[in-house]
């Protein structure tokens, strides 16, 4: 196998030297994150007088496989040798002729020998709220302009003083909703979490729907709207608000409830319009049952990352108003730029060195749409999706 | 018209006097609830010596129509002439040739103009959550064997303590669901709520099974599977638990989550399994957010009533496991025999007289399972629906 292997990022002739990957292989999406360095630097850092590395400048990578696409990761791994390391190699991924990555997520249980018998790699497994907490925490202290709340369709960034970022909710959005209260560096409780997650809105869509992809289902429901098939205050009223409890005709009274009386077939109904009414209800269940529990233990903020999220504007915006509207403006939805990656920037974290606090971002770098990673191989084998994420420029210092 | 029309019950020869008639008309379901004298009576109740009713005893039927086919509900109330009154019929029924009677929810507002027109009826609007929490407290003090809980199929009727019955939550299940904390008789407030209730279930079962009606779809999930089409906590973790967050293999991660890696279409998924998924998703979700609002209040029993249950022994044990998952056995969830009429009841009892205190509930008297009236008109206009319904011996004094 070579070592050192130069990449080129979206044909900038600068080569690049990738090294230190890691995984969070959840129900529906494989996440990695990968360390790039800067071409200018030498390939073994500078070391400072007491023989200590003076840390080695360059840039975070992410990307996504579908995790019923697991061949695809794979090949992704093995035609850019991104387990290899590129200057910054440590000896323990290399011992014994076993070389290893660090993983999260439930699959790095389940295709934990597919990874041995493709690659010959082992999965160094970590606990999946461990690494959730840990790139959580890592983003909201290191990077800037990371968390921002959605209100009207504006996106506002917020500042977090580092020194009143604890207690948080963190709320995971993956396949599945993880609920976490967060104290501290590794101080957490998994206080809640619900099944109707992005799993149910891809799972249900896709049914009805016959879409294709997340996105596809995501885009369409855009140009839909929910009242074509939820049942709203109004319509059980004549039209009417039932003001008396504070619910406005438009407020949705029962998701799906008018395909009961609507003398229609499924196929009668608008994908666009289906679209809409699953990724309101979804998000609605998901605002409310977070606020719910943020209340419990008088949480005023609360993160949510997951993919499901993928900046899209009108499930932030349904997300933001369930909270405020629950909370009566008391709690406040706040998003992560990095959503997706919080469990594999954990894994990437756990490695011996670098740890967190080695790891010093230095600012925020966004990459062009479509960047994709491009080799001297057969591009077609590069499925990695980059698509509206971005790298982060960093540092990482020997510990 | 004729007054004091009889008719028999169940093919039962002695004849029955019908009289006041309420109603409760939601987004899915229009609910009757009637008094009919006891034959053996006078048709005048006797009065004491200073003029006063000594009351009248009879039953309390219970009857419900689909609001989509309304059309069916009046021309039963029609037929039977149910809004006339029998011996006990009372003057500010039928003054200066304005007959009403007396209604509650949404329905009561959209369909006033149809009862008008085809029946000369005024519809008196009674409020919702008046109605339910006058309904619910009712039936919790004076009915005997309607409350149980509901544990590894087994239904224990719990004896209710009328000085220690307050505060407690009521989450009433219809299309969709509203959450009120009770504490008296007309105290209460609406806490919470969701839209997804039983008109999520059957809109989206009936486009996703072509299921007819709400009681198939209910019955085939008694076949169902719902591993088939859920991502259960084991899927994801190679058939582990994820034991370190209490998450046992056999959880549900993500509903309908299967349906994104299966590569199969809606027509591959056996009805029995999406009908098993979509119930226990939405019956898990009521019983989190029920539990996380009675935890808000400090709580300890939640009753459950509304047509989505229907005595469905698989409905209340999912709604019950979710109660004391979350409450880590701490709360009970409890449900009401006469679930679905908590509303119908409490618009009955808001007719001048009878008043809550004078309605006595002697005993509960089981209809048989095919109950249905028979009149002298054709028995195909009458598709009231009794099935499984209670009646309720119970006597009538005048205020």
């Amino acid at each position: 196998m070579e070592h050192n292997r130069e990449f080129e990022i979206d044909g900038n002739s600068n080569p690049i030297q990738i090294s230190r990957l890691a995984l969070d292989i959840g129900g529906s999406l494989i996440k990695l994150v990968y360390f790039s360095r800067n071409s200018g630097d030498d390939e073994d850092p500078p070391k400072d007088k007491v023989g200590v590395s003076n840390g080695v400048n360059g840039r975070l990578h992410f990307a996504k496989f579908e995790t019923a696409k697991i061949n695809d990761c794979l090949e992704f791994i093995s035609a850019n040798k991104l387990f290899l390391g590129g200057g910054f190699q440590h000896q323990e991924n290399c011992t014994n002729d076993r070389r290893f990555i660090k993983a999260t997520g439930g699959g790095a249980y389940k295709f934990s020998e597919l990874f041995k018998e493709k690659l010959d790699i082992s999965l160094e497994k970590e606990d999946e709220m461990d690494c959730l907490v840990m790139g959580a925490n890592f983003l909201l202290k290191a990077a800037n302009q990371e968390a921002f709340t959605y209100l009207n369709g504006q996106k506002e960034f917020v500042q977090i003083d580092h020194n009143d970022l604890y207690p948080y909710l963190l709320v995971n959005i993956g396949s599945g909703v993880s609920m976490i209260k967060v104290d501290g560096d590794g101080k957490y409780e998994r206080v809640s979490g619900t099944s109707v997650g992005g799993g149910t809105f891809w799972g249900l869509g896709k049914l009805l729907t016959k879409c294709q992809s997340f996105d596809e289902l995501l885009e369409l429901s855009h140009q839909g709207n929910n009242r074509a098939i939820d049942t709203l205050v109004g319509d059980i009223y004549g039209g009417m608000d039932y003001s008396k409890v504070g619910l406005s005709s438009t407020t949705i009274a029962s998701s799906f409830g008018k395909a009961i009386s609507d003398n229609k077939e499924l196929e009668d109904y608008k994908p666009e319009d289906i679209s809409r009414s699953l990724l309101r209800m979804i998000s609605n269940n998901i605002g409310q049952i977070s606020y719910l529990n943020a209340l419990r233990f008088g949480l005023k903020r609360i993160f949510f990352g997951g993919f499901f999220i993928r900046g899209h504007s009108y499930t932030m915006d349904t997300i933001a108003v369930a909270v405020h509207f629950w909370s009566k403006g008391e709690a406040k939805a706040m998003f992560l730029r990095h959503e997706g990656f919080l469990g594999a920037l954990g894994a990437f974290m756990s490695y011996e060195s670098p740890s967190l606090d080695n790891l010093v971002v230095n600012q925020m770098v966004p990459l062009p749409v479509n960047a994709s990673l491009v080799t001297d191989t057969n591009s077609d084998t590069l499925k990695g999706d980059l698509n509206g994420t971005e790298s982060i420029q960093c540092s990482i210092y020997r510990a």
